[in-house]
């Protein structure tokens, strides 16, 4: 089974072009929620070692989604460490102790530019593939929802 | 907080070089397990689909554990896909799709070196710190159990 | 923080225009069926008594959607007492005893109306901003099959 | 069905004069707890945010009990916007952002009110329904625990 | 153990006439309520076979609770057929079948019976043991909302 | 609907004759098995107590099967004070205290009496209606169940 | 695996020729419960929506059991749309809204035809299969429950 | 009630002309996919005979949803084994055994084709009424993931 | 925060010299029901055993019941061992092994205790605030509960 | 307690004849399931792992239910493994290694066995015990299903 | 895979002939924990009754840990009766009744003798493999808690 | 029973010498955790009273595993508040009033006091007897993931 065509007679090479980068940047997001979530500080350790954990969990379950739609329209997914590492265009988290005033900040700043690029792909793929765009309306709605809960924690 | 003396006297340099790249090849490990759970092709694809998540699940919990003694013993944590990607010994799996057959080889390959690793961690943490040894016990009943499972699958 | 932008360059006026009144309808919406919940009357007293409620807990939930989608774009919700008896645009349903019958024409004509209102919005928003397009369909779609359940009640 | 007695021989009007204005109240509380639950900033978001929904469910259980316990004497119950802006004695909560520490202040101050309201209502009704006056007893319990936890927060 | 004081001083052949009368006729009601479950008829047989089964089980729940207080108290607690058929005060229901309308009708006369007693009995405690008299108090809220959502289905 | 002929033409009159006498029996087993469990003495206190609630459930399921049996045919049941008390074969427990050990003796006896009865039922039906012989048997399998339960207990 | 012998050595052919049409008649049932479901109209709508949910689970239940039963003995089981039309005897439910008192008359004229073969399926595989008469013993005692909550709604 | 006007002045023929053919294919599908479940050989029996359940269950809960959304817009839905043998479009199942390799193929066909439609049903509402275009995809989407979980099992 | 006033005007010094023994003596309570749990001996050992737990749990959620509201009516609470052993008024439990005979009287004799001083708190505190009068009849009425169920294990 | 009598007249012997070989050998298919379940070879091994388990639990269920029935008839029951190694009737397991394929027919080969000395002891007890044939009934429906989904892997 | 090496170059045999009799033992355990379930007599025969069952759960479950660690090293186990029989080193239970104060005493015994192989095995497999030591320590634990169980029920 | 031998041989005083000290000081802390929670003031009151009780709740669990580990070997063990108060280590908590970060500073100190202990008891234990041991790591363990998330919150 080589090469396979896409049960759906849709332009697989589009979807893949925003599913894929999508898909990188979450498993990146939750592997970063899980660095603060360990190395946090601060007043606030308790509830926000919980939010994160929380983030964590969806964006594990965005990954899944993601992942098993480029597969299910012919297109194989990729999710190692060293494919992440280069692909993610998320910045790395600081090494150490991490103040819970800065996670907050931190985290903020990569669900927006998650959120930015999740509206973008829904964007685009309406005209390719609504089922798609569907999906990615999902995610868009879930990191905005998490982005005001960071946010509305900072002065 | 810039240096955090551990609360237990232990010699936290030797657990680190212990426990560090246990959790990295954890790390690995969980996303390694995605990777097939996603390309896998063949026969065996829903119950194999599902132990994958099953090994997941077991390292992603296993990975916390890890971290947290970690930063439990004063040492933080790292756990981003760089870091990853540069300090886990795991073979890289192949991409694209992934025969049934060959994923049960493939994933009772990173399981036994992980497996081993964490013998010589609960080994070598005896003398230094019984609780950590413990705890690698704990982990490497639950991975020779798992390459049991694995194993009795193959010819 | 008393200005504070969009944090994604939608056209927040507009989307509040289309939002707000809804959520405002809608906080009406669930106390108007508590009115009726306490005050019915009548041999389908016990059904129509579970159904009220049933319509009250949806109406909550969409509330809260609305008001924290609003949140998320950057405008204050509102919701207290003198704002919904000031902006909502539901009738007044009669006080004292109703009776089974007339509760179900009274709900019916609030719901068909908060109805048409979400459709409109879903097709207003979906040229300024296609996720909260999609929280307003699921609004339609969930009072749409209540308005069924009702009408298939009435002679 | 126009004029109905009581079952219970009861003193109608006066256990209406305790019981209504704090049912009024409390759909009031509920509504200004959600107004908070959306709107609130600051450090202390997530405890306070999950905080308030707790009391608006409590606010929402007390307000049925409340309005058919008034049904169940044969007194019509309202609980209509208009009605709740007309007769509550609930100061308004201030409109848009509210830090956390102002949302403990007036929200603290708001339940005080309520809780001297219902004491007054307890001991009113012990001469006129004892099982009204338990319904009461049971509100000023749990709306003085709330006063407490408030309370704690604040310097 | 032939005979026992009462452990808290308290009178008990005063409390044993207030409550024994009570729990006859709601063992009496339990039997009474199956009885219309088991031979109703109408359009609302639905609604009605399951609310009575609300009542039948929140009626042997008081007859626990009234019987154990009893037994408590150094009263032994009779509820045998004979017992009941000779000591409960009310009266049979028709045999046969039996309408839904007859059947909210017939409820409601016993209901409002045993409210009436439950009232006496809460009251006349008052000065011998409080906590008799808070249970009576449980029991009469608990008839009294029984009795309003029967009467709320008669014309 | 003065005469309800039976749905499926079996002869309900033979049928009346052999599942009312258990059901009434059934009835009355719920009831002194409750008192039983409120009168009781002695060290086996705590798992006799416990042990008699399980047998007054299961007599509470078997009597509404029985009696739903007896609807589905076309014959009204019964089942009130008067009518088990005068119906029920059963002797009457003694009032006041009973020893755990006399409970064991006295439950078993009406037990057994009850068991062989639904085994005549469940032979005689066999000709009649062999759907309420099926129901029969399960009646008898979980009462000779009880049955062995009680004795084990005893000397 | 052309043809597969009964495992039992029992006369599959004669066991075949009583189970097969009650599958087909039960598979109608439950596309017929939908039917009404849909459809429905008048003021007992709720409850019989319910209702009609609750037999058609049932009817897929022993709709199973009874292919099952088939397979287990060496038959192949049908149940395509066009098997079931042609081979189903149950009369065809009106098209188009159906009032509740309709629905009450139509549910149970094809719950009766079903009993009363399931009825003649239990009596005639006694000396066949005892296993397979037990499993229509079980399906009618359910089926003739039904016919009595539906008959006990009809005037 | 003759003829009932869509509540909300959509174009309900253009939506019934979409939507029943899907729901009478899906209906189809469900009685297909247990014909598979019954009548299945070979070595993954087991996990198809789950997996073919699983697709049940979702096409049932599809069938329910496209009913409803039916009846909804003022359209009366269809359902019966001689509407859906008649109107389905889906190829016969073959019947006897089938094996488990024929099995993933015949499902894969029936549910491609169906996902088209699905595909097409989506694509052609997006003008008509965008709520009934929003269920279209929930499907799309469920019917794509099981075809990728069904092909990925074959060579 | 130094002194705080309560905030519903009561006299708190005599609720707390109300509330405080009787929390201490709970303190004292569960603790004691532990130790018998441990060193119990006899034959009713598992029924005891898990008795006594039962009364732990309830214990622990009187004391914390009792506390919390002590600190609602701007008391501050004590419960440390020190605090306990000087001012409980319960006899010590004697050490090692106590047959399960002796423990049932030991146990009765603390709870009888308590049950006293609960009856008279509940007595004296009507006139000063009947929200802690409530607080201790659900108290008292749970102490009689446990006292009757281990007097009527004793000869 | 040396001889007891059975207290419902049944020839206990020829009850015991029939009951207790069947006791035996379900101890031994319990125990042989478990065999296979530890010592699975193949591609099958997870879903074959799994569904040996099922087996065991409901055998282990049998064994209990048997066991009991024979106590509540005044026959002891054994189960001890000399006993088993003596009376049981079913080959031994092969030891070591098994193959998927081989343990499906090992397993089929045992449950046929079963499933035919079942159906025998439920002709046979016909006439003696209806209670205790109703239970062989329902083993053996359970066997018979077991033996289909196991047949059904097998070329 | 006739000769399969230890995934873990451990003493296979050595560990072996630590953990197979223990196993073996474990297996006789939990038959003999059936058999005194089934046979009890006496006072204390519901507590009992249960106890034993936890015992046997408990020992199922460590016979599975027991058998797959066995399994998981190289080692293939068994557990068939007649291998059971042979090897267990208990004591048969005695056959027919048993009193509750026996059993306590048979199985305490058996219980001992099992602890103290426990501990050996833990003892022994420190140097060999720590895994395995950890398994029989918690199997140890779990023995001892249920001897002092037994034991303190004994005089 | 005066004197009960350790039913395993080993050095029952020492290990009694490890235990009992940390079983008081554990029972202290649940008894001080308590303190804190009720006593608390603060911005971070409502997270840091639910991680006292998280703490609290630990220990309970904690002190029963240890004083049924010291009854297992035949030591009886105390727990009553003057055994607490005379033996327990650790420093008492301050009365009335403690800030947030107090309480964090005092817990932290409490509990880094046990671990300490802990880990000499499981280092002292290692000889004496691997199943306390093996206790002792477990509390270990948890005791050192509560002090880091309680460190955590401190500047």
């Amino acid at each position: 089974m080589t090469t396979r065509v896409s049960p759906i007679g849709v332009d697989v090479e589009r979807i893949e072009s925003e599913l894929r980068p999508l898909q990188m940047d979450m498993i990146a997001l939750a592997l970063q929620g899980k660095q603060l979530h360990w190395n946090l500080q601060g007043r606030q350790f308790m509830s926000l070692h919980m939010q994160l954990d929380g983030i964590v969990d969806d964006a594990r379950g965005w990954v899944d989604e993601l992942a098993e739609r480029l597969v299910t329209l012919g297109v194989w997914a990729d999710g190692q460490p060293a494919d992440v590492a280069r692909e993610s265009t998320l910045d790395e988290m600081p090494k150490g102790a991490v103040s819970d005033m800065d996670a907050l900040g931190l985290m903020s700043e990569r669900i927006a530019r998650l959120a930015t690029n999740a509206r973008a792909c829904a964007t685009n793929l309406g005209e390719i593939d609504i089922a798609s765009q569907d999906l990615c309306l999902d995610i868009l709605r879930s990191l905005e929802k998490h982005l005001w809960m960071l946010r509305a924690q900072q002065p």
